[in-house]
């Protein structure tokens, strides 16, 4: 494995959720509402989000296992393997995790959204408007 | 800025596109056909992906300015600034795309994909099915 370059965590995750064997596997399976507060260097970049907008979140999975190539989805033994690119496990090369979620509230240095299935103290690497072709 | 974690590029993107002034700003707005070309370390995990899957490609814009929080959209000076967070700018902390495309061809080592906005060599990190509830 060559290492490429850093990421920064530019916020985190404040979650009732902290068991990641307990977390939903997907957020449409029914997350928790949560906080993203923003480390003060990068208010500036939050300043424009707004409350009712549909965002990607991008978080990194601290937890996940990088070495994981192939899974049995869904944690389920009786599933056959499939290689980790053609499912949403958490345990992949580049643990990011991708959230689309609605921003229910903005405050100064936080936003809150609904339905996110990180847990709690999960680092968040980024904040992008959806865009109209991915509706 | 205090560092995270590093990213590892598991492969990299092969265009016609080289020049990313002229590179179209999203992929909805007429990008190109492409190859993603999987380091060996990763066939493992790209094992499972199939011509006509829907999925998002994560990549590395390695080429932004990571110091950036705020931006005149689409690079229009009469454009009121923005903080990047309610941008697609390449331009943030984590220069991280997300790029939604469907796969047209499968072959060993690497796909194809179609409508992709990011240059020759951009350093792919991640490949993950679209959800239901994403479409």
């Amino acid at each position: 494995m060559t290492a490429g370059p850093y990421v920064v965590p530019v916020g985190h995750v404040s979650s009732p959720l902290t068991d990641p064997g307990a977390a939903p596997k997907q957020g449409d399976e029914g997350g928790a509402d949560a906080w993203i507060t923003f480390g003060d260097t990068y208010r500036a970049a939050a300043r424009d989000l707004t409350t009712g907008a549909e965002v990607l979140l991008l978080t990194w999975l601290h937890r996940a296992d990088r070495d994981t190539l192939v899974v049995h989805p869904r944690d389920d033994p009786a599933a056959p393997l499939r290689g980790v690119f053609a499912t949403r496990s958490a345990d992949r090369p580049n643990p990011i995790g991708v959230h689309r979620v609605t921003i229910t509230a903005v405050e100064p240095g936080r936003i809150r959204v609904r339905d996110l299935e990180a847990v709690d103290g999960t680092p968040v690497l980024d904040v992008k408007p959806v865009l109209a072709g991915e509706r």
